[in-house]
């Protein structure tokens, strides 16, 4: 999509500044703020132990408009008690300030180191650059980007666009991610180093619960089926905000459809790059569980393949390694039947029923260095299907988290 | 425990041979026999995937009473199909024959490769010469626990002894497993390179029902109770035979208490080797959930920071993460607070209630240098408690299981 970016929708504007925030020094206060109230829905980590930004944010989103995210990064404000919750809400009353709205329209979202109360001074002084900053071209919205990054080595962008009648509508989404992933997000509801953040734009007019409703199945479908380590963070966030500047209305069923495709097309292609820049990565593996019982044991199934480190070895290793994919999917609570599934690597049927097929071996492990890798288990058992992203586990992973220090 | 083993308990034998199973040649078919029929009790793996010997394991169990156990380690034995279960029964056929009594008194345990089926003529010659190798000397025992070993890099053995009135009873085990290993064994009832396996003798006197039941608690609190992967093998077994030939009866209250105890001794002490033999392990990590609400919280709270990649690389790295730790506990369905919770590591508390402790990082890094640390988590919201042993995630985890090929 060449030159689109985060703020190709109309109505929005980003800043972002070096506060001090991170130890590297790089950006890492950011606004993106909408030119008018802007209808929003947000969905937030489902983890008990969850950062002040979260609760606050929570409380924010319930009236389904927001003017702008202020977003630090370096810190998480989490486990930070009750003067963590004081300081949100200060990073919000501060945006506040700056763009003459109410504090209960401003979304607070941190990331970064947890259990440090956040350098107050620091943010408040960032929140005023960023504000200043506030600006719709392409370097906006790129700084905007690189100021939420943490171990991410690069950043994640996507943008769909999409008609209704003459009006151009356009979604576009930025996150970050490197470890720390897993997330189960839900739409309301620690300490981590990594963390999921997402926060999209739309220039299509919705109502607050349309976009809600939207929202959650194309979450659910991508962000929610990722996964490095399935660590649930305790900042997850997804944030979209819809300005209704393209004067095209999202109500009917048809249009609904439209942006649920176009949604989800955004938000895949942000979890897909999650997955690519996962913590020690050097390939995607996509597990595709089709033909389950029930919708939830296909979830499970696919989701506890993703999570063995024994199968992420084996995709390192680029070891066509059947036998521990199968009994991944056995391990679960939902319905399999190993007599009945059909497992497939990079399109090569290497079990079935029960038994392994005769195969190249040769060949399927040099099909398995492909930087995006297809594990397929058909259970023959209903219709039911799930798709989960994730990543192999690398020695680099192992060093990323073993020699970081708290 | 000094010169304690297997054959140690009265009315044992044991005998093992090169049968050519192993790449490596090493001892690979094995027979354990008691001189008369045994009580016996069984638990084998939950997963939906699981091996041919353990399919017919479940039903020759069924009787309460064995004769032996014949097992080979090279091959699994699963995903191996009809003819699998033949080659199971024919193990059991063999050796029935050997040492004169009903194939259904045999028990058949695999352990190795998996999709591949027996080399029959191999093992019925091995069965043949293991029988024929049939003695009690600590040299015996060595043997058969040598000849299960797969990726284990030592051996695994544990007895107690305890008395009933004059009389002396002695429980022993044996048992392999340093990857793939998430145990979850039940009473009754795939592809892994290891499994746990778990071979345990006795000779006091019970009837079926008390060795069943006195063995599940036993085996829950123990080989349930570690995880090195979280990856529930095909294979997993665990087996006990009382040969009643120390004139003991276990037939009362304070007689099942002390018979429950050593047993619980013998399988925990199994368990935590298998722990500290976990592939790539440099340490045992015992988690200790306490004052949980429910059983089901404390085991699965337990289980999660215990099974968590960032909490097993911050182990590895001497890292006081304690964010990961309480975030983990956060993540699990299971009712958790963390407001109301405290963490320790190696004694030393660094969260309480919602907030970082201070605390000397330097000092509590060193003391995780530790070849058994723990982490011990109090919720604050009841009285049930669980232990779970795990090992630090390594480089060499991924190594043994990236470069390791199919």
């Amino acid at each position: 999509m060449n030159d689109l970016h985060l703020l190709s929708p109309k109505g929005f504007r980003a800043g972002a500044v070096k506060a001090g925030i991170k130890a590297s020094g790089k950006l890492d206060v950011a606004l993106l703020a909408s030119d008018a109230p802007a209808t929003a829905a947000a969905m937030f980590t489902t983890n008990k132990v969850f950062a002040a930004p979260v609760k606050i944010g929570r409380e924010h989103i319930r009236g389904g408009t927001l003017r702008a995210i202020v977003v630090n990064a370096g810190n998480a404000n989490a486990c930070t008690g009750r003067q963590g919750e004081k300081d949100a809400i200060t990073m919000c009353r501060v945006a506040a300030a700056k763009l003459d709205c109410d504090p209960k329209e401003i979304l607070p979202s941190s990331t970064g180191i947890i259990g440090h109360l956040l350098p107050m001074k620091k943010i408040e002084a960032g929140i005023a650059g960023a504000a200043i900053d506030l600006g719709d071209s392409i370097e906006h919205a790129m700084r905007f980007t690189d100021a939420i990054m943490t171990t991410d080595t690069r950043r994640k962008l996507a943008v769909e666009r999409f008609k209704i009648g003459r009006e151009t509508i356009t979604i576009a989404g930025v996150c970050k991610g490197a470890g720390m992933i897993g997330p189960r997000l839900r739409s309301s509801g620690g300490p981590p180093q990594a963390t999921m953040l997402a926060y999209l734009t739309t220039d299509a007019t919705l109502s607050a619960p349309a976009l809600r409703k939207l929202f959650q199945p194309a979450v659910h479908r991508s962000f929610n089926a990722v996964t490095i380590d399935d660590h649930t963070s305790t900042n997850d966030t997804a944030v979209i905000l819809a300005s209704g500047q393209a004067n095209a209305n999202i109500n009917t069923i048809s249009t609904a459809k439209k942006f649920l495709d176009a949604l989800t097309k955004v938000c895949q292609s942000l979890a897909y790059q999650i997955a690519a820049d996962g913590e020690g990565a050097t390939k995607v593996v996509r597990v595709e569980v089709v033909n389950a019982k029930t919708q939830r044991d296909a979830d499970q199934i696919a989701r506890e393949i993703a999570n063995s480190p024994l199968v992420k070895c084996a995709m390192h290793g680029n070891d066509p390694n059947w036998g521990r994919i199968v009994s991944a999917a056995g391990k679960t609570s939902g319905k399999f039947d190993p007599d009945r599934s059909t497992l497939t690597l990079q399109g090569t049927a290497v079990y079935r029923k029960g038994r392994p097929l005769p195969f190249d071996s040769e060949r399927v492990s040099a099909s398995l260095k492909a930087s995006e890798v297809v594990a397929k288990l058909d259970c023959g058992l209903g219709k039911a299907s799930s798709t989960v992203w994730t990543c192999d586990l690398s020695k680099d992973y192992v060093t990323i988290n073993a020699d970081y220090h708290t």
